[in-house]
């Protein structure tokens, strides 16, 4: 027997549809209808029909074989065969983060696709893997942004097993998953949540369309259906977290802000199973009250993405100006982001016109994520351009040594580790005419504005751009990929043996700098990072006598007494003899 | 020499028009526009051109004689002859309030006229009189939710040296002032802000049109340009304090809120001038957050309206059900609202569609007022009756008792304290045809919609319906006018006579209540408030031995021991003796 509930709370009668047969639906409390039909198991395709309209797929459909507009299908999350009992997620101040999207991270594009290389990432020294959005959206391929059936994995990455199986074999590697969800708007294509009730709001406003109802009439479904969703991911396929997406575009003036409800739902979760479950939100706000404890008035996410010091880190390396790198570019701030997280924290921002943020108080490090490149920074460049096109070599290492040995959690984007050079743009397969045309026009009148050649602008509806987006697992053996891939494991290593590289305490890292000669150490206990940005080899002070660990070039650099030698566009790691 | 500035970030060129002269003003740095010019003094009209445009006036204008579309004039505030010197507001937690609309306050409608009843709330018992907001409106009468002119008293309540000298009057007589601000929205008609710079957004709502830019481009000089108006009052009219209208529709994703910073800037000037300046929000947010204070992760605004308390009572001493009130109507609510403030703490709303609301925790009984009755309440009736047309003489006494008791700070709406009989209906007088039409088919619709013959509405625009709304003192001295006033002096002067009333202590306010028999009692300290609704005498017990320090019907009711005898509809004030 399946029972099939859903909300519809203006429906005036409802059915569902299985394998051509039409139930009638009894109306419950608070908008909801059920139906229990026996004979009906796991893998049946059913649909729902309100006031005799189309059937349309469940709002909480577990799977959609044939894509957003087509039936659902039952799933028995029973049935999956796991294997990491007494698996246990480490925790997030110790943490190396790999973000990944199942569409390209793999020749094959498929959750089991993934699997296959997931020793890369066990030998590489990550800890959790963080897959880019997989719930059902239109088209076979895309980010996963505009997903419409957020219950449901996208079946062109497999079936729900095959991510369950993605999951455990993480697991049994000893590596944590965290998945994005969005929760902040739903995709165009596909979005058929209207027709069954009041999931969205005019009261608010974000650039992707109507805000989701969080707090005006009916709210209390629609938040728990975004609560349920999360939860589910963390129940019935494991998971050991989430990536909430741009919480800057959720709006809610309710006493219970949505993010403090939801952080506080997995908190129970995580305390009811014995999980070390978390939480963790990209967002634009630079507001600590999303990372602050609830008993501190803050809504008690785990940790946040930090822009800043990726703005901060990017504009020193590439000398970047243009739309909001304009507010960053200088040593102080990358100086200030490293001790302080937010450079804008209560701060005027030329680029926004507004005053930005406020001071994170005592928080320590790893409540925010730290990266030189992410699915956005680089995607959302016109070309799609990875950082390894930006910079010199000597720069990439720099990077990868100042997240790396930063107080935040590190975080890397697929291929990242061994400078991968295929890039990482905009792409989607959008079937809606209209739609398609929009997204690929949209695409190049936003470059175009910024001085771009619209030929030069990948077409983000072309199957070529998605199909360039795929790694390329035979650069791992070349130079100079095998060389980037060696540091970033050695730093990786450096780190998980260094307990001073994982203390959070930020008052504890100390960072002296020289804006014109470009030059900058971070001290975190015995651990110095020297990093000379100067065309011209210098001499750069060291806080005490200390030996090489690391260095980005062994010809050009090393150390005497508390002096650095630092060759061009080169780092040292030291540590106190 | 005046100095005359304007912000106009969009403009190319600006010039300022004084007596005739146009004079070219110098642009400076972000958007500001300036110049300087001899031979100006206090009492010049003047008004902006940008970009050769209409002249306007000054968004910033101190004064505007002719109405919202007329000229600016300038105001020296240096120049009043204050004899407050050494004045200091006594404290929130032993404040009675009394809400006041100067256009109906007295016969005269106007600052002045006023000052003439002043001694009237002194004899009452009045500690804080709280104006209804007299900024600049479009027509000669109204509420004056529609101000536009923030930073101008409007002209028909009198000159900018009137509203001071009402403001020094209160002092003299050992009264606090406090002023209304509106700074969700302004009004439609004379608002030429939009003209000068963004000073609205279309990010979020409001049921009265486009939100106040606060968190997108140019919110910096919109911030200051509401701190400023705060501050304005404060210092240049010697207000002690701000009512915040409908701080629900103040839309704010910015990492420090509006409220925030408003409340922390209020402080600074307390600080900085010694005095005692209080900011107070009507919110229906039930979000104990705008209280808390800023190191707990709150807004750090000291007190705030408690709806719940008014719908509770309300509902029990009315019968009422309509809209909001369907959510109350139990004593347990009631009950509920005494102690621990919002009933709706977390709980499902049923008018609303979805949960309300929050505890407050250990805040203090005195961050909020609790009212029988106040603008809004009686105002947004269809025909804007007072509480005493809508219950028994005993019922409005319980209702007083009930609130003069309450641990909340006593707020009474102007002519309460008399029962007195003239309505107070919603009036506007808009000059524009299409705008005074749609005010008044607007309010007929609405009230239809609940039933009402439209005939019964008053039409807001008639000026009968804002005549009528005009206090009349014949009535004071005539019965049963001078029995209620009499009680509530009588209350009043228990309430400042007895700390145990003014403790903020919650969790010190025990109430008891038998829901079918229709009677309560809450105990605070020594005192003990012992009510019956029922229609028939009856005898309430009463936790310890007391005598009768107030009784609403000396025939009916006595104290026998721990008995109270009451009659129907009735009140007793006890004392443990």
């Amino acid at each position: 027997m399946t029972t099939f509930r859903v909300w519809a709370p203006r429906a005036g009668n409802a059915a569902v549809e299985v394998s051509g047969r039409r139930e009638p639906m009894r109306p419950g409390p608070s908008g909801w209808w059920s139906a229990a039909l026996e004979g009906v198991g796991a893998g049946a395709d059913y649909a729902f029909v309100t006031d005799g309209g189309d059937p349309l797929p469940d709002p909480r459909s577990p799977w959609q074989p044939n894509g957003v507009h087509g039936p659902s299908r039952t799933v028995d999350h029973g049935a999956f065969h796991w294997t990491d009992s007494g698996w246990q997620a480490p925790p997030l101040s110790s943490a190396v983060v790999y973000e990944l999207h199942v569409g390209t991270f793999s020749m094959e594009g498929t959750f089991a696709g993934a699997v296959g290389h997931l020793d890369h990432l066990v030998e590489l020294g990550i800890s959790h893997v963080e897959l880019m959005p997989v719930q059902e959206f239109s088209g076979q391929w895309g980010w996963g942004y505009d997903g419409v059936d957020l219950f449901a994995p996208h079946h062109c990455y497999g079936e729900p097993a095959g991510l369950k199986a993605l999951v455990n074999a993480c697991h049994e590697r000893g590596l944590a998953v965290l998945l994005d969800v969005v929760y902040n708007h739903l995709g165009p294509a596909g979005n058929y949540l209207s027709r069954f009730g009041p999931y969205f709001s005019t009261r608010h406003a974000t650039p992707w369309g109507e805000a989701v109802n969080l707090d005006a009439e009916g709210s209390y479904e629609v938040r728990r259906f975004l609560c349920d969703n999360a939860l589910m991911w963390l129940r019935d396929y494991h998971f050991d977290g989430l990536r909430l997406d741009a919480v800057h575009q959720i709006f809610d003036a309710s006493a219970v802000h949505f993010l403090e409800q939801l952080a506080e739902e997995v908190a129970e979760l995580g305390a009811e199973s014995g999980r070390h479950l978390v939480v963790i939100a990209e967002s634009d706000l630079n507001d600590p009250r999303l990372v602050r404890p609830r008993e501190a008035g803050g809504y008690g996410l785990d940790a946040q993405w930090s822009d800043d010091f990726h703005h901060a880190l990017h504009t020193v390396l590439t000398g970047e100006q243009a739309g909001y790198y304009a507010d960053f570019g200088s040593l102080a701030d990358l100086a200030k982001s490293l001790q302080m997280v937010f450079v804008y924290d209560g701060r005027y921002s030329a680029c926004r016109a507004r005053i930005h943020g406020r001071p994170i108080g005592d928080l320590p490090g790893w409540r925010f994520l730290g990266f030189l490149q992410n699915h956005d920074q680089v995607g959302n460049r016109a070309k799609g351009d990875r950082s390894a096109r930006l910079m010199s070599l000597g720069r990439l290492k720099i990077g990868a040594a100042l997240v790396l040995c930063s107080p935040f959690v590190p975080m890397l984007f697929q291929g990242e580790e061994f400078a991968a050079s295929t890039p990482f743009p905009y792409f989607s397969q959008h079937q809606e005419l209209q739609l398609a045309r929009g997204v690929s026009e949209g695409r190049k009148r936003e470059f175009q504005a910024f001085g771009w050649d619209p030929l030069d602008i990948p077409d983000p509806q072309d199957p070529q751009t998605f199909r360039r987006a795929r790694l390329d697992w035979n650069e791992v053996a070349c130079a100079p990929h095998a060389q980037m891939l060696e540091w970033h494991r050695r730093l990786i290593a450096l780190r998980r043996s260094t307990p001073a590289l994982c203390d959070g305490r930020l008052r504890e890292v100390e960072v002296q700098f020289d804006e014109e000669r470009a030059w900058l150490t971070m001290t975190r206990g015995p651990i110095v990072v020297a990093l000379n940005l100067a065309a011209a080899s210098q001499v750069v002070p060291v806080a005490f006598g200390a030996t090489v660990r690391l260095s980005s070039d062994d010809a050009a650099c090393r150390v005497s007494g508390k002096e650095a030698y630092l060759g061009p566009d080169s780092v040292l790691i030291l540590e106190a003899c």
